[in-house]
């Protein structure tokens, strides 16, 4: 398996990590998660200006430009015998070497990572989910950016799995319904598609902006609102958005069954609409 | 410079970390502060109990025992020559590698990396300090955890520096005091000393432990209560205690002046306690 790493395309075992790399110490830095389908990367533009707007807010230089960005991704893809597959790979940018404590180092010498993996479309599973004790902290920027304090969610999914569930669904701290532990939230009642609104705490995910304008582009009402555990628990349908398991009905929530726990029909169309969208790329 | 790193001691040129370790992916993982003087660990009980209470719960196994882990230490300081000296190491713990994913690998096979640096003891300054309009999460188990999840506390010191400020406060997500970027909060009031419970959302620090039974010994009133934003601004002596800065006091917070802008007698009295602690090792 080839890494790229700071400018070079080397193999895993000689990829190596400064010891006191921020990205380590602090969870001082940033990612993405991505998709390429034979090679054409999905919804890069909505990638990379997500990308660079959080190193931005963060003052971690984000040195490729977008050409030179997805030139790289290409070559990574092309070292890996990816190019010509789908794949998902991971792009991975910290503030570097630093000196001890909080404080960066005044010339930033960021690292650039990104790792490549085959990637087989399966249409996932129905979730089996709980609400989560943990709470999003919506009083974060880091709520609304990919970053990589990410230890909240791994202990979250811990616990759902140990109780034999699938994920959970986190709160925020006033109580309304954020998102799961690696995907957005979004369901379906009366008046139409409901998904929480980026400030109550959530990641501006790129399949949730590609949800809302095929619903939009589709005259399915799509309303990005306050949603209470309540209106959550008695909503018809549910599904779960991210890039990698693009759109995961959700069928349970702690002792409540979602639609009867079946999947639902918008789940249904609107899965099939979105392959459609990477279908034609 | 030597560092341990997983059962060796390697110049720091040497230390690599892989690229897929979880504590650079995932924040997946803990971290401790620790001083020593003259070769001796300072409080290394305390922290070691801490340490291997925090991997417990995250399900990282925290191989060498209690003596294993000192004679790593004792062993590191040599190697450094900062066995007759003065010196402060971080103790780093995370899940080591793992496959793509929030999943951990069935198998874990931790990282264990430890580095130390020559410190001078010096009286911290006054710090001028701002209310950070970031929260800490008391919802999230994380905040009673030393974990490398740190990114906050990253941002909001640099928040409070770019505005000529040595740090900032954390309140909680009620709006009560928490903490401060890498420090434990307390105040004085009529009535005592007073320091945030640890149900507010903040670390358990060996220091904020060592300061509450020096109080306790000394017929000092010390409390572990909630404090409101109010009660601290209308504080008599505020100050931070961590393992690095020991007492610091705090003269302003926002635009309000702390005892007059003056550092108070309670906190110069303890700082002359506190520091007859290690002078005894």
């Amino acid at each position: 398996m080839k890494i790229y790493l700071n400018g070079k395309y080397v193999t895993d075992h000689q990829a190596a990590l400064e010891y006191n790399d921020r990205g380590f110490l602090l969870s001082d830095g940033i990612f993405e998660t991505m998709r390429s389908y034979e090679g054409q990367i999905f919804g890069f533009e909505d990638h990379y200006e997500r990308f660079n707007q959080s190193a931005h807010y963060l003052g971690i230089p984000l040195t490729p430009t977008f050409h030179e960005f997805k030139e790289i991704i290409d070559q990574l893809l092309k070292e890996n015998e990816l190019d010509k597959k789908d794949a998902s790979f991971r792009v991975t940018l910290t503030r570097g070497t630093g000196p001890r404590g909080l404080i960066p180092p005044e010339n930033v010498n960021p690292t650039l990572m990104m790792t490549a993996f085959p990637f087989e479309s399966t249409i996932p599973k129905p979730a089996r989910v709980m609400i989560s004790s943990i709470r999003r902290n919506e009083f974060s920027p880091l709520s609304n950016i990919k970053s990589l304090c990410y230890l909240d969610n791994v202990i979250a999914r811990r616990d759902a799995n140990k109780k034999g569930l699938d994920d959970c669904i986190f709160l925020n701290t006033k109580g309304n319904v954020a998102c799961a532990t690696a995907a957005n939230i979004f369901m379906v009642v009366d008046k139409g598609i409901v998904t929480p609104k980026i400030e109550e705490g959530i990641l501006p995910g790129i399949t949730r902006k590609m949800i809302i304008n095929l619903c939009k582009s589709n005259n399915i009402s799509i309303f990005e609102e306050t949603i209470t555990e309540n209106e959550l628990l008695r909503a018809k349908e549910i599904f779960f958005t991210n890039r990698l398991i693009e759109i995961q009905p959700v069928v349970q929530i702690n002792s409540i069954l979602i639609n009867e726990g079946e999947v639902g029909e918008m789940v249904l169309w609107l899965q099939k609409f979105y392959q459609k969208l990477h279908v034609s790329l």
